[in-house]
């Protein structure tokens, strides 16, 4: 594999997050914390009488730990409360690889997958804490602009954390990596870029007319 | 919930694929092919000793079958030709969804999740059609345009296919829906679209100057 697609890479911490192609893979935790706090979602992944469930959710991350909710009736937070192991991925899609063949097409992405157990975050300051970065996570800004959660609400979430601890992130950047002999080939190859894009916001509706948009919601990507 | 998040809905075909929030369900199988066709990669879960992993990977479907492939030797196509269940789940975001209230804040999304067990695709005609609809996934027209996989790159790679059987979609969609009492609170509400969007090719550096980019590079959001 070419060197564009190397990084820096410190030891794994187990067997199960070593990634294969090891000229992809990056176990930095600023990397790591980079690509969690970028993704929108993630995809929590649990298995109930061995059949696994994946589940796209929103998470947000304080420090060493990801934070996802819901309604406490929820399968996903069901599970996930009774200790069982989970996977947490979030994947960054930022372009697709065009090869001039078929078999090196790839795509250029960012991910990480995070494993471990989930904790019922019970202190209601680290619960009110969670549920701020995980709208803070939508639109920095919007949490103080917002009618913050009453004690019904609060009752009606259920805040879970996973530690991010053993944990990889896989990186693929750069140009297609074609053989050699195909490089003659009247094939064009390249990339095309990819990237989560915001368009003007949309109001309510009921929306009282004298309300303007924040600019987290006008310049939304200018604002991440 | 309000109108806007109802769906026609058929039952469910397991207890296992139903969605709790029944008003944003959809078992009907033209919306669940839409978005397994539109979304560019999946999250595909399995488990190994009890502990899920969610990898992301691109699919595609012919019919009622939905292709993945790889390398023989990774985690993900090894768990999976044993024959253990698996859950492939797509998500597409189309908007960030900003109520009056922290509680109500939400995503516009459509996902579905497939569960079932993995077949190898043995058949040579199968498997050459699973990879020209997964090249032909990336972007339409590749497939004539590149240089189709030969005997030595077929073998290093394997096709596996999962049926589109037990699956169910899950949508929002439509502005937030907050408490009549907030109505009258001066917060600003509303919806933020969001799409995977591209921009201009960059062609491989090695690239020979006399190639240019096929509209499906250039254009590529109009080609799909």
């Amino acid at each position: 594999m070419s060197a564009q697609n190397s990084r820096s890479a410190v030891e794994p911490p187990s067997a199960r997050t070593r990634v294969r192609k090891s000229e992809r893979a990056d176990y930095d935790r600023a990397v790591i914390d980079a690509i969690l706090d970028e993704a929108l979602t993630c995809h929590v992944g649990f298995a109930v009488d061995g059949q696994p469930y994946v589940i796209p959710t929103i998470h947000a991350r304080i420090e060493d730990r990801l934070y996802v909710h819901g309604a406490p009736a929820t399968r996903m937070l069901r599970v996930m409360r009774g200790g069982t192991p989970v996977c947490v991925t979030v994947t960054l899609l930022d372009g697709l690889v065009m090869a001039r063949s078929a078999f090196h097409h790839s795509m250029n992405y960012r991910s990480v997958v995070v494993l471990g157990n989930a904790t019922v975050v019970e202190d209601p300051d680290e619960k009110l804490a969670a549920l701020r970065v995980i709208v803070e996570h939508i639109a920095s800004g919007r949490w103080v602009d917002c009618r913050r959660p009453n004690p019904k609400e609060l009752a009606q979430t259920q805040v879970l954390s996973v530690l991010v601890s053993e944990a990889s992130a896989k990186v693929r950047t750069g140009p297609p990596v074609d053989d050699d002999a195909d490089h003659d080939l009247d094939v064009w190859a390249g990339v095309i870029p990819l990237r989560l894009s915001a368009s003007a916001p949309v109001p309510d509706p009921l929306l009282r007319p004298a309300l303007t948009a924040p600019d987290y919601a006008v310049n939304y990507e200018r604002s991440r």
